[in-house]
């Protein structure tokens, strides 16, 4: 037997007790009494075997098409390392690990189990204790890297300290998580003040609370900001936890909720060479209804289009969530010095900048993006040899 | 009065001919009689003045909370170029041109005017015409390159030819467009048989009719396979385009469409560095209950999680698409002859590969990915200077 399919490893939890065809599946009653159904096309389409998978990739060459849809089991039993073994009417045999299959279960309990051992964000305040990392020790140990990245992934804001203050050296730190994603604006982009600005980002102006790129279907989902020189008067950083001012919303207003839920805008960032759109709601949520991404950049808001009746409230909604984002009670604010980077979660986050005054200093930060999927990923991989 | 907003040119439809103070907004009457109204707080909110926005960066300064929510206009006004100038009772003046106006008017018939003037996909089956594209012309000719791109983008599958037969040729032709995707696979991806190969792409396998990447948030929009080498027995090339699958199966199942638009799955890419995972549905709609994307590839999936009552309902709505793929009529195949390299919709359009012989002769391919994102953004440059 070969549980072929993944590089995880799974614990045992109990062992197949006793085993019951039923007309389209089969019913399954471990050691510690839990009963879990699993259906002949799933067992037979996650077959664990050497012919079902390539074992040099761990993916799968059977398709479930492949048979018919009333498959049956010939019989099917409890095997020697109390996990489940079926032979099929066809003759192919199907030998599960009593891990595998229990880590897979779907009966009710099962799916709960799995559910609340999720990650689970925290939403915070203007009182936020700033979970602050060191660049020696991120660079060199897999164990401090993985405390930032899951930081990064449930806060939503990290500061990183001792980075090297020449530019460019956001990039080897990226890359002990993963590759940059490239924008219009570049694999690393310098934020200054300069006169052919092709974004306010590049003007000594104040920025207010915004999400980078929401002119993207997907906005980047992580941000790196490194401070180089920040001698400028003012140019302070303030961060607000979106999901923080979502969820006051919701309380406050329903309807405004909704409506910043369901009703698309468009973001757009225009220059002569690039003319980027995106149509997408203002709060978005995932499959459960739980509060998933904020996207939010007034200065990159294209004129409203909705129906005449919807104008009016959508108004109030989006004029009130600016304004919560104003509020003092929410607002992380902290001026970054030299060697310091911010990473933050750019989909959750919203991030600010007060006006500076170029004529008395000079102020040059660095950032770049990653995606989400290249945190997420990063993070299995180093869960794997915890 | 200056339109800095956009880059965008707006053709004069009509003048605004009478002007009557609402409540909340201004109704304009227009010379071709058509009514608009227009809510205060919108007007306000797109005044496109020097000090509301900034010129160099044609970006917003002004935000729309900085005004009470009940601002009013001391007077409204038709403007000597037909169009509508406004002093608001803070005496700000906003002073709108008659095309900017006319063309972002959000009245029912102007909003229907827009919606019918957008881009349609066009879907097809076996019989499609493949639209065939030059690489000289794309390389040198913006009028070629805005062709090849708008059937990318309605089309969904196009060819190009005389691509020049050197590794890396897809690179500035790529480029024509914008930056290439990167992904853990390299920013060009060298599709042949190895022994230590990290995805089924990488055997001499047949590939089941698949989208790239759905085991990330965002699967590239688009795609290039090259053809550098294709001297193997067997290997050639099928497409299918998903869209269309999918409207037969609302024809012929509604249950089954609906379980694969409402019921996400899991897609993993995993390898020795990393594990990449989405959970999302098999088909997803956009706001409008449109079919707007495709995401499958048997061999990236997980074990199925969901409950069990609905376990056997969705194997038959998966099984069922599967099997439509697998149908002729759907299918569009060709072999790739070197030189050759296909562009296609991978959010929408399917390619599959059959098994080749690689004791017969080398194969092959050079691919990369793109954004949609990066795609509009040209076609809407490129639209501004025809």
């Amino acid at each position: 037997m070969s549980t072929i399919s993944d590089y995880r490893t799974y614990t045992l939890v109990s062992t197949v007790e006793r085993v019951r065809k039923l007309s389209d599946s089969i019913e399954v009653t471990w050691a510690d009494n839990r009963v879990s159904r699993f259906h002949n096309l799933w067992l037979r389409d996650n077959c664990p075997c050497s012919e079902c998978n390539y074992s040099v990739t761990k993916e799968q060459v059977f398709q479930i098409a492949d048979v018919p849809r009333n498959l049956q089991a010939e019989t099917a039993r409890p095997n020697p390392a109390g996990g489940l073994k079926l032979v099929w009417d066809d003759a192919h045999v199907s030998d599960f690990s009593p891990e595998w299959l229990r880590a897979h279960a779907y009966d009710d309990a099962s799916l709960q189990e799995r559910q609340a051992r999720k990650a689970k964000t925290r939403p915070w305040l203007a009182n936020l204790t700033l979970p602050i990392f060191q660049y020696d020790e991120i660079m060199s140990d897999d164990e401090a890297l993985l405390a930032w990245l899951t930081h990064l992934r449930d806060v939503g804001l990290t500061q990183v300290q001792g980075v090297p203050q020449q530019a460019g050296s956001i990039k080897p730190l990226a890359n002990r998580i993963s590759f940059i994603r490239e924008s219009n604006f570049g694999v690393l982009f310098d934020v200054r003040s300069k006169a052919d600005a092709d974004s306010n980002a590049y003007t000594s102006f104040n920025l207010p609370l915004h999400t980078d790129l929401p002119t993207r279907e997907l906005q980047p989902g992580v941000q790196f900001l490194h401070c180089l020189l920040n001698d400028a008067n003012g140019g302070n950083s303030s961060f607000v936890d979106g999901f923080s001012i979502a969820h006051a919303l919701r309380e406050e207003h329903a309807e405004a909720f909704e409506l910043l839920t369901n009703v698309p805008v468009e973001f757009r960032n225009k220059s002569r060479t690039s003319d980027y759109r995106c149509v997408a709601p203002v709060i978005a949520l995932n499959a459960m209804g739980e509060i998933a991404e904020v996207r939010m950049a007034n200065f990159l808001r294209a004129p409203f289009e909705m129906p005449e009746a919807v104008m009016k409230p959508f108004y109030f909604a989006y004029r009130r969530f600016i304004e919560l984002t104003r509020e003092s009670h929410f607002q992380f604010s902290k001026r970054l010095e030299a060697g310091q980077m911010w990473a933050f979660d750019n989909r959750r986050v919203m991030h600010a900048r007060d006006a500076f005054d170029p004529a008395t200093g000079d102020r040059h930060f660095q950032g770049c993006y990653l995606d989400r999927d290249e945190l997420l990923s990063r993070i299995y991989v180093l869960e794997r040899s915890v």
